[in-house]
């Protein structure tokens, strides 16, 4: 079970500056009881984000005490990596306080000799949540021989291009359906959401595939469908090691084709054009091929920069040039891509009865 | 420039169990003095190995001392990754007595307690070149804009398949030829072999394209062409991840398939087999375009294991089946892909001028 958490977000909360304390509070609100950032104290997450209902925006960490969480969850990256002294003043007080302390920073909080003497005072626990199982293995496709659950893998045209957003939407278009799905986060704010997961970009890069054939078997011990959320994209000149490494780890049944029709070239790289979508299909089915023929059956849009007119029009020439289910599954209903999995899960179990 | 090298090889020296000791006697015996290992002293390298000539093999640390090395060189991995005592005893001696300690150990020589005190006591330098660099980014497709050198890259069907030998092999046709040829190690053999290099699979994840990037950026600084050292395979269901992001971080203007006739699944899964060669080349080229259109412009054969009439037959057959120069570059000339990426050279520095 998720702890309740309470987010330190001093100085950052905002649409484009809290990325993943926004992610936690999107699809799990119920497990946070406030957000910790002095400069909208008396605000909602509603009033700053445009979602989260009424969670509350608190001044000071004695405040937030007294909503009574079990966890402080720290969702933002300080500049340059080092920690702020009034951040690093907040943490030790929550673990004074006895609070766990849940992170996502490339820094491991449990590493710092003061904040690891505190919690082991105050027995807390710190949850480094980048940081990987020690006792990884080299991948050796055993999701192939071992798992009789449906593999969903989102796949995209860029990094930070919806992803995991649309896995979650999916999730709960699945459940909604009485599917018995899970979510198999692989990212910082998916593990959050979920309470585990591993981030497979902090892995050592031996072990990629590793992680990604662990975090499966995990995720289908107790599901009839999972789905695992991809990172980074086949032709990312930075990340397309983690993503091809997921591809073969997880050895999906199917992928969801995530993609921004805004976006033209890779994040930051200019110089790199993303393919026509007919072509980028093609390639991920081509590279998994070897391992585990498999299709991509639906494609997910991302059309929040776009009027609805146009949304709307990017959905149905993507739907015309791939012949594939298509939506923006924030925006729009996400049943085209939901029916597109449940079909294909219905099939694969008819066969194995 | 390299240090001459005491090899610690322990209870291990053999064709089949000092793999990377060996490939360090092959490619630079210049820089060994000799071979530590208790129950084969007395003999040479060549008696052990069949090759390497009189480097003798010494059955204590104080015999091989008198031969004047400057450093010991751990090139044998013990059993369940724990140093058994008797090295231990070794390595402090030889550090005592002023040896640098090169290590290609998963586990770091210099995290060890014991051996970091004893180095800083004596002055000595512990070289653990699986550590990676503290200060890698993510790749941006740098090479692609900043390096005019010619970048090749060697591929494979599998892992363990013979990529830096024969990258090795053509470095040295390249010289006799009189290019002026880098040799970018990517793993412990290669990086002991050139006295530089980054273990590519020893890297956070986010980082093996920005490792391979660097180590292309740097290979080019003085040298017309740079041949990089391939690991794992496209289609090896835990190492991939590995093999694209070099791919991606080096954008080789070509690629050299390497391959073992005898081989048909992936080393430890026999559920995997490898590709006809054309798909497999053909898949090769597809998923660099987007980035870098490159092409695998020659094979080179593994044939080890089969007789001479098999082995030249096996490239006749490839070469055929590919329209590609092939050859064994171990077992015969390497001139055809010498000759090959000689030409790709001159034709991109005739367009340059």
């Amino acid at each position: 079970m998720s702890p309740r958490f309470l987010i330190l977000a001093e100085e950052s909360f905002g649409p484009m500056t809290s990325k993943t304390a926004n992610g936690v509070i999107r699809y799990t609100p119920e497990n946070v009881v406030a957000v910790l950032d002095s400069s909208f104290a008396g605000r909602t997450a509603q009033d700053v984000l445009g979602f989260g209902g009424a969670i509350p925006v608190v001044p000071t960490l004695e405040v937030g005490l007294a909503l009574e969480p079990d966890a402080l969850l720290i969702g933002i990256a300080p500049q340059g990596g080092k920690l702020p002294d009034a951040w690093r003043q907040i943490i030790a007080d929550a673990i004074r306080h006895r609070l766990d302390v849940w992170s996502g920073l490339h820094t491991f909080v449990g590493d710092d000799p003061e904040f690891a003497r505190l919690a082991r005072e105050h027995r807390v626990t710190i949850r480094d949540v980048r940081k990987p199982p020690a006792d990884l293995g080299v991948a050796t496709g055993r999701v192939a021989r071992e798992v009789d659950a449906t593999v969903i893998l989102t796949v995209g045209s860029d990094c930070n291009i919806g992803k995991m957003t649309a896995a979650l939407q999916i999730r709960d278009g699945l459940k909604r359906r009485g599917s018995r799905v899970a979510f198999a986060g692989t990212g910082q704010t998916g593990i959050f959401i979920e309470g585990w997961g591993i981030a497979v970009d902090a892995v050592v890069a031996d072990f990629i595939a590793g992680a990604a054939e662990r975090l499966t078997l995990d995720a289908a011990k107790a599901a009839d469908i999972v789905l695992v959320e991809g990172q980074g994209s086949i032709i990312h000149p930075g990340y397309s090691g983690v993503t091809y490494g997921l591809m073969h780890g997880t050895l999906p049944h199917a992928m969801v084709m995530c993609a921004q029709p805004s976006r033209t070239t890779i994040n930051n790289n200019p110089w790199l054009r993303i393919p026509p979508m007919p072509e980028l299909i093609d390639l991920h089915e081509r590279v998994l091929a070897p391992l585990r023929p498999a299709p991509v059956i639906a494609v997910a849009l991302n059309t929040f920069d776009l009027p609805d007119a146009a949304a709307r029009d990017a959905i149905a020439r993507t739907a015309d040039e791939t012949g594939l289910p298509t939506t923006d599954p924030v925006r729009y209903d996400p049943a085209p891509v939901v029916d597109a999995i449940h079909e294909l899960h219905e099939r694969r179990a008819a066969v194995a009865r």
